[in-house]
């Protein structure tokens, strides 16, 4: 067996003590987590510093070394994310709906665990302490597949958190770093089905593809998000442009910041010159459809590959369309089922366009960027899916879990 | 493109429309389609005819011929069907949940169609039906990829519910019968991946593992069930008589019946002589353990291979266990997470027996034969999930939905 089958199992092994946990027991686990995160700075940074210097001469680029670097601030951030998943509710146990059928037969609907959760992810070693926090809270075993380049970092976290979890009778198998971080090692652990029941893939769109297509373990796909961000001929302008500028400035490296901006050509000669000027003047590379470069000519063009292009920096993309049936459409084809948005003040442009497209969030009259487990109050996330089965959008610590139904009879038989 | 291709790709394209069918629309229509089936019950047989003297003349074993064959009886059940489903409330509009965030950007979650929906199954014609009916109801295009050895009767019933659709303004090409029936037609179409939303596999646990293992599409497991029932020390013996013959004799070709009964040794001497008696009574083949076999001698011997097949047929496996834990242990081991049943008037065991079983239905002093959508209230069901992704145990109309969000601010822009 190979050593990702072993530590597999050994997470599933471990979900039958799991599904046993007292919340008690799991926030005074996670407590202890943020603490010794705490107490352990200097051991995790000199970890982390091993990892740095091997990407350096590797030549990691600029961008990958920043993530996959610690240090106090961020670590202080790990630690009270662990605080936070602590004192938010525990899902599991919760009796989702429950009914007496005219037989007198009862049936409730009740909040498990799922069983042992695979994720799969890049250089960001704080994943890491967010994945076994989330998972502990809802009492599934967790199986992580880092990166390589981050693997002394995600070690010395991951041997605190287990150590604080089994000084709470935490079963520490049920938290497992894959030793055997090869890309083939991929595959044989997106085909774990008799040990993995979900795995979830976080990171660039090729790693989300990959494991899509080899997995039999059931996936929920996750970040990959074009969005589009429509102004409607009814929308109050300043508004726009807030916005627009918020969804695609604020922090254009993630899922949830805008890729193209889709104006209706009623407002495009009131709209267009003041946006062009206050996105350059932020430092947007703006490319634009024919129609746009009319009123806006000092820009360059947008090829089809454009629009279908999720940049994660500070270009976007502009169309100018006749009506909102050509925005809808124009998010038909390029949209990744993520987050789009209109503003309008018009209650039919945006009952229209909310029942028509088809993506995780519709954001009316607001940046993109809310879309965000920490936005909707869910404390913290798991990633955002664009998939429509299982969940939809942030996933939070609902979203880790499944349920069971308790059919209680007394002595019924079926005529 | 292949035919099957250019047939999911149809489903797909008609998506947009079916989610914008009024509740009105899609009832009338479910409520013609209905009509029309009792109105061309000639038709339907005649083409049914053609399969079955097919099926006679490839010797089809005498089981699959009579899952095959329709006549008026099954034809009016089938009508009866379509009309439940108008019946039920349309869960599409729903609004689930809905909260303010302390910035007043208000979020709610609206439940929404999957958009296309792929059914594999075997020769049964009235899945046709159902998986049409449950799929416009919801809102959903519906791709069907029946057994070729049913393909005329699929072709018959499917004609007459696309023209009930047609007449309703229901765009016809959202029902698609596959043409290819070809196995590996199978594969190119679990790997629809830019046409369909979610792919169902209705069958046996061949077609099942052979659906799971080779597509990208999303899918639910549905329907092995190596059930058991365990008996308690304080079980009600003569209600757990009852329980164990309904569970095992009433219908054993179906999924929720028991295939494993499992007695606490302390009743073992007053239970099993009264209950292999009677199951013997009834046709029924016993098998037993060593321990079993001491009580009840005139049985044959379980192997392990027994425990992990499900007979669907009047087969039972008896274990004697020591302990509610060997219990517990043994559907770990040898359980496919679909319907589990424990006798007992002790709420200790009972509570230890829910909490620590994993499976979709934990079924508490009554027959495991109520796991089924009618059973549960749900009016009609595509299929039992035995997986704790999406849904688990009866599929019925809220299943086939997801939900999206929808975010109303007022110029919201995120800090």
């Amino acid at each position: 067996m190979s050593s990702i089958k072993i530590q597999c199992k050994k997470a599933h092994l471990a979900t039958r003590d799991m599904a046993r946990l007292s919340t008690k027991v799991k926030n005074t686990a996670l407590k202890d987590m943020a603490k010794n995160i705490s107490s352990n700075i200097d051991n995790i940074i000199k970890a982390n510093e091993k990892d740095i210097h091997f990407g350096v001469s590797n030549n990691l680029s600029k961008a990958l070394i920043d993530r996959l670097t610690l240090n106090k601030k961020r670590l202080d951030l790990i630690s009270e994310s662990l605080i936070t998943i602590a004192q938010l509710k525990d899902p599991t146990g919760e009796i989702i709906q429950g009914w007496t059928m005219a037989n007198r037969l009862q049936i409730s609907k009740v909040r498990v665990p799922i069983g042992t959760i695979g994720i799969i992810y890049e250089a960001r070693p704080n994943v890491t302490a967010d994945a076994i926090g989330l998972s502990i809270k809802t009492g599934n075993s967790v199986v992580l597949r880092g990166s390589s380049s981050a693997y002394n970092s995600n070690l010395a976290i991951t041997d605190i958190l287990k150590k604080s979890a089994a000084q709470n009778g935490i079963n520490p198998e049920a938290i497992q770093l894959l030793e055997d971080t090869s890309r083939e090692g991929v595959s044989t652990f997106v085909k774990s089905k008799e040990y993995i029941d979900l795995i979830i893939p976080r990171g660039g769109s090729s790693l989300i593809q990959t494991v899509v297509n080899t997995a039999t373990v059931p996936t929920i796909e996750t970040g990959v998000g074009i969005c589009h961000t429509y102004v409607d001929s009814a929308a109050n302008l300043s508004q726009a442009l807030d916005i627009i500028i918020n969804a695609k400035v604020q922090r254009p490296s993630v899922c949830n910041s805008c890729e193209t901006l889709l104006v209706h050509k009623d407002i495009a000669k009131d709209f267009l010159p003041q946006a062009v000027s206050a996105l350059k003047k932020l430092g947007v590379e703006i490319k634009g459809c024919k129609k746009t470069k009319m009123i806006v000519p000092d820009i360059s063009t947008t090829t089809k590959n454009d629009w279908a292009t999720e940049y994660l920096d500070l270009i976007l993309n502009i169309k100018t369309v006749e009506t909102i049936e050509d925005a809808v459409n124009h998010i038909y084809t390029f949209g990744t089922n993520h987050s789009e948005a209109i503003i309008s003040d018009n209650i039919h442009a945006i009952n229209k366009f909310s029942k028509e497209v088809d993506a995780a969030a519709i954001v009316v009259n607001a940046s993109t960027r809310f879309v965000d487990g920490g936005e909707f109050g869910f404390g913290a996330e798991m990633g955002i899916s664009t998939q429509k089965l299982h969940a939809r959008g942030p996933l939070g610590l609902n979203e880790l879990t499944s349920y069971k139904y308790i059919v209680q009879g007394e002595g019924h038989v079926r005529q």
